[in-house]
């Protein structure tokens, strides 16, 4: 801690950014309005309403995806077309949904279902994303923290609760850009989960991988393909794969879709049968008439990334001239995703968070990044910059960085 | 039984319509494409996505619908708006999600998730759907038959079984045209349902009504409003009501819906929010630019119904032609809804199934309309009239018929 202003310089400057009634919210993972213009085109009206196999799309018919549409996203994820199940616009959905489906019906392979048992726990490597963790928790499965490392969750806490615990059935991974961390997991890590002893033969990796084709620039992280990795290690059937088109197309009416072994798809493909007359497959025509191959996504990605990269630049410059080797705060540098994770110190992100809320600056709770919304060090705060103008991020973000700096000296003199 | 055709004629005619290689599908109500070509206009590009209220529909937020959308259906139900929610294109998923969640968190009022019970028990009036049935069936629901009665359930029975058995928590009812058997329920027994005394204090009515505005000629039936008959009985809880534009506009695109009392709706909604991002604003969007009013929808109706009557009327006629006055089969006339429900003389059904099947006509199998798939008399078939062309239904029809009067002789001759 050093080369801060002084208390009171720094109370003036809050004050007078209050003044402003500025109303600035880096809340959510929310495309702008200019990403959502990218996607226009998508809206054009269809004239041929006929898959490839001859179903209409505009009738019943068809539950796990128009075979177009599983033949586009199974190459974005690197799966087989027997392999993924497309859904409706929300991938989230479809993650709650395999959990509450293992509740009453069990998973492939369960003896019974996961809610005939005393007790449930997941492990959830944190800080996590936010709507995982509520999932969990109005399931009430117990859900158990893991660290975050630089590449992936603490594998050696994982293996060991997985090994010893049965009533451990998953863990939580955003594996790639990690929301909010903007980690991607080392084929280490990888590695280490597909192979590791699961005292629960019914264990599942829930593996959303939300920012698959989410790069800032050219510079790609790379991540191990899991489902190859799981096959390998003998356990075909530990993971399940979620991805979604939200931040590609439509947040509100993109395409969404889960990847697990044949064996996984084909029951669920069963399951799904009882519970729905099948997604909408106009919309699903729409995204495969638009974007036709993977080439075409990731193209039409470097325009979101136009459009991102300034946003988390600003950001970035901003805390690092305002809080750079003050030890007083950390942060990520991400290459994809929607999040820069920051660390204050202990006990200053809640504070923080309230502080920057009083003068107009909304972000995600301090917490929320965490299971139960508890941050045991109450350290770490999402900064999400993709809804914002370049403009308002760095009064935002200028905003903050006084409230840490002021959080901070708060606490060394308390 | 009289004035029967000898059966040696009656299988020269099966024969010779056996060799004709036909291939008739009337197993599902499924719109036809000249239905599905009525709503074309409502995929015509929009150009301005905000809703009354501001949001963007392309971007996230929102878990219960558009205020457009709340607007529009829930004047098409007759309930106010606070008591709906808006979903994606699948009521019966609405209708499988309110069970898994009553089965994982409980309704309100429920002292416990209904999955921790012993035993849930569900009222199945039969013939029903089977789309109801599979899903209790999945959810290890034991199903209980109470009789149709020319308007609506026997509800001497329901009333017996609901008051003494507290296992029950639910009846599964499709209220207007009903499934298969095109029956309204009357004002009596929609009050009956209504007040009746239940032993499980969170028993709930599914009342799916699918058809609501599905007439098919200017003679509707009237269907008794079942929330304000709850709220006057003093159970304003005990109804969940679905629908949905899937025979409006596109069976796999449309947008569907539930509605309840507003406690209902508020916790409802506050579940779902942890359960999705929200459903496809854009199409409802769509819904509501292309139908402005409940007036357009009930004169969209209309073009329905002018597509949908001669294939009602030939299915009639051909029944009347060959079996009326016969005493070997009865079927209802309905005056909307999607089917035709036959009766054949007990214990003829699967035959009748089956043959037709071998002749080429497929029909629902026989028994679907029962819980189990097990119809106790096995003399209910499900005609689905809609999608084949009037020409392919005389044809179709006629070989049921043929096939009726064969196995009634077979069955006499036992």
């Amino acid at each position: 801690m050093s080369n801060l202003l002084s208390l009171d310089v720094l109370m003036e400057k809050y004050n007078s950014y209050k003044a402003q009634n500025l109303k600035l919210d880096m809340s959510r993972g929310k495309p702008c309005p200019q990403q959502l213009e990218l996607s226009m085109g998508l809206l054009d009206r269809i004239e041929e309403f006929k898959t490839d196999d001859g179903t209409d799309t505009r009738n019943y018919g068809g539950v796990d995806g128009i075979p177009e549409a599983k033949e586009l996203f199974s190459k974005m994820l690197g799966v087989s077309t027997k392999e993924i199940i497309i859904g409706g616009n929300s991938s989230l959905n479809m993650m709650y949904d395999t959990i509450a489906r293992a509740m009453n019906l069990g998973v492939l392979g369960s003896d019974m279902p996961w809610g005939k048992l005393q007790k449930i726990k997941f492990l959830c490597p944190s800080p996590g994303y936010d709507r995982h963790f509520a999932i969990c928790e109005q399931l009430n499965i117990e859900m158990i923290v893991v660290e975050m490392k630089k590449d992936g969750p603490d594998m050696d806490a994982v293996e060991r609760l997985v090994a010893e615990d049965e009533s451990i059935k998953g863990i939580w991974c955003v594996p790639k850009y990690s929301n909010p961390d903007g980690i991607t997991y080392s084929d280490e890590v990888v590695d280490r989960l597909a192979s590791m002893k699961a005292k629960a033969k019914d264990f599942r990796i829930f593996w959303d991988n939300a920012y698959a084709v989410h790069h800032l620039s050219d510079k790609h992280d790379h991540l191990k393909d899991i489902l190859k990795a799981c096959k390998e290690a003998g356990n075909p059937d530990r993971v399940f794969i979620y991805s979604s088109t939200s931040k590609i197309s439509f947040a509100g009416a993109g395409v969404a879709m889960m990847a697990a072994s044949e064996d996984n798809i084909n029951l669920i493909r069963k399951q799904i049968s009882i519970q729905t007359i099948g997604p909408d497959k106009i919309n699903q025509l729409r995204h495969v008439r638009y974007f036709k191959s993977v080439e075409d996504i990731h193209n039409h990605m470097k325009k979101h990334a136009e459009i991102l990269k300034p946003k988390f630049d600003v950001v970035l410059d901003v805390l690092d001239r305002e809080l750079g080797g003050k030890n007083i705060a950390w942060w990520n540098r991400p290459n994809g995703g929607y999040f820069i994770s920051l660390f204050t110190l202990e006990g200053c992100a809640k504070k923080v968070v309230a502080m920057a809320k009083e003068a107009g600056v909304v972000l995600t709770n301090a917490g929320a990044t965490y299971p139960y919304g508890k941050d045991p060090k109450d350290h770490n705060i999402r900064i999400a910059p993709s809804y914002p103008s370049v403009e308002e991020l760095k009064k935002a973000i200028e905003i903050l960085c006084v409230c840490v700096q002021i959080a901070s000296i708060e606490k060394n003199g308390e």
